[in-house]
């Protein structure tokens, strides 16, 4: 896992910066008919016709948001693209377009360019994604990565973090706490690594929370999914930060309380057992973990019987009166205030 | 001009990531009817009704694109839109909506954060474009600004790199060279003030040079000229890298080859009496310096008296047989091919 740092190495001086991005970008081809023009102008073109446009936007940092002594090069390129993704998802979007910039330092050969852009490539055909455009340019420490989603949807199937009423039904998708544990795991073997070089760590118990973390997927299925089973969620997010500081956003903009039941929320077993052997609370985790891309969403409650038994859902808790506050019903029965604990990079 | 380093400081853990967000965007406003949401949800929303979507993204690092020991953060917020918004009106279309993106590290206090976010909503209200998205993270070292442009355009009006005809006009807008000589201005200046902090510089001679550098315009009322003077440019993009490198552009995705004629560069007096202090040729600044952000274009032949006479707009050559090649034709009627000599970040 831990990347071979004695491979071909061509300098980027000896592309250019347009020999560069033509060479990065050459295996890329267009699907999506909304896409008119790509890569190679001053800017691309697109026609969302009917559809109305979502677009989003961040910004990955080296040393920050990712450590590259344990994300190989490739998943780096799939989970920035992933990560932007989801953005689109969470507004019950199709995501149809991408740009890619990356800046980096004079450490990275041309050969570990390719590699992030195969990973972005990889996630490009997953989703049927364009990549539209882009900036690649030199740093002066590290590598950056800045990706803007874009997607289209039809405007009365676009859901916000504001629609939510009392009553409503919280689900969220898949299940929640694997990639913080996931990079527990593989921030513990890079330490035990760096003491022991010669060491092979056995990450085969851990598989599922590694993937969580090195290589996770974003919900398009469930926008599919939830289309399919004609509910439309009043609001949705996804869970970047951990469920708690989601739930606060949605609580927040919709102005409503959350009573959140602490039995309901959907764990894995591994998650439970790594949990354990970190002697942390899986609980904890999961409200405050992040990085789980999963869904998050309200449905009135009369569209509960469309989603009752599916089992990429899961009903986690309920909405109430905004003076009632946003609250963990613990196992006993007692009632946490939520905190947004998220991870924030200041 | 020298930023004072001894203004209020409020560290950016205070505020946390998304009171950051919140406080450093509160005062930009909607202008656009294409924007449905802007900031505050997983992304924003835009509606181009029968215009096409016109995207374009750049990625500015500190210490490669952008020097703080003599850009101000308000003029640097300034000029990082207006550099984008280029992209978008060398396509021929107007620029409506940004996203930017910030990372800093922890030397950055509140207040320069809000400098250059005064001047990020300085341009959106010059060029009329709404903020619509972005992301505030730290960084291991130094700024960098990542920004998305977005436009719109209706199809027949957009104008690609790739349509220059065999003997359509070369136009230029304004005159080049001046930023390029406004950056050796401060470079010297800069240089000065390291060795003897109490001097003073006096830039009034070069006040049009350094304005040029500092606080770029981009062609917006060019756009709008060529649709008052009823005139389709065939081809066009925009001088970020050099006039030389543009012509190459023009000349490598219309198939046609040019002939530049060196007597026709627009040079603004300055820029000639500053090269000379500089020892430097003002030809081989306007060819190789860059950053201008003038638009370059080509116009059927039949279109010239439409523009004759126009003091925004200077034939400055021809487009010939791609066999010919792309030349400039010197003073002496020597031939010269162009090189590509524009700025390259690696």
């Amino acid at each position: 896992m831990l990347a071979d740092k004695n491979e071909a190495r061509t300098s980027l001086e000896e592309l250019g910066e347009f020999g560069l991005i033509k060479h990065l970008t050459k295996g890329f081809s267009i699907h999506q008919e909304s896409t008119l023009k790509g890569i190679g102008d001053d800017a691309a073109i697109l026609d969302f016709k009917d559809s109305k446009a979502v677009v989003s936007t961040d910004l990955l940092i080296e040393g920050v948001h990712f450590d590259l002594s344990y994300m190989p090069l490739k998943h780096l390129g799939y989970k920035a693209v992933v990560v932007n993704l989801s953005d689109i998802y969470a507004m019950n979007a199709m995501a149809t377009q991408i740009t890619v910039s990356l800046a980096v330092s004079n450490r990275f050969p041309l050969e570990a360019l390719e590699e992030f852009y195969s990973g972005v490539a990889a996630a490009c055909k997953v989703y049927g994604v364009d990549l539209i455009g882009g900036d690649t340019t030199s740093s002066t420490k590290g590598m950056l990565i800045s990706i803007t989603a874009i997607g289209q949807a039809v405007e009365k199937d676009i859901v916000y973090r504001n629609g939510a009423k009392e009553n409503d039904l919280l689900v969220v998708t898949g299940d929640l706490g694997g990639a913080y544990l996931g990079l527990q795991v593989l921030e513990r073997e890079n330490e035990v690594f760096k003491v022991n070089p010669g060491n092979q760590p056995d990450l085969e118990p851990y598989a599922y929370l590694v993937e969580r973390q090195l290589k996770p997927e974003a919900r398009k299925d469930v926008v599919e999914l939830l289309e399919k089973l004609e509910v439309s969620p009043t609001a949705m997010i996804d869970i970047s930060d951990g469920l708690s500081s989601e739930i606060l956003h949605l609580c927040g903009q919709s102005e409503v309380g959350c009573n959140l039941y602490e039995d309901k929320i959907p764990l894995d077993p591994t998650v439970i057992s790594t949990s354990e052997e970190f002697k942390m609370d899986s609980t904890m985790i999961a409200l405050s973990g992040g990085e789980d891309y999963e869904l998050l969403f309200t449905i009135d409650q009369n569209d509960f019987p469309k989603i009752k038994g599916n089992p990429s859902l899961t009903v986690i808790g309920h909405m109430c009166e905004k003076a009632e506050g946003a609250h963990l019903v613990a196992r006993d029965s007692s009632k946490i205030p939520l905190k947004a604990q998220g991870w924030n990079s200041f």
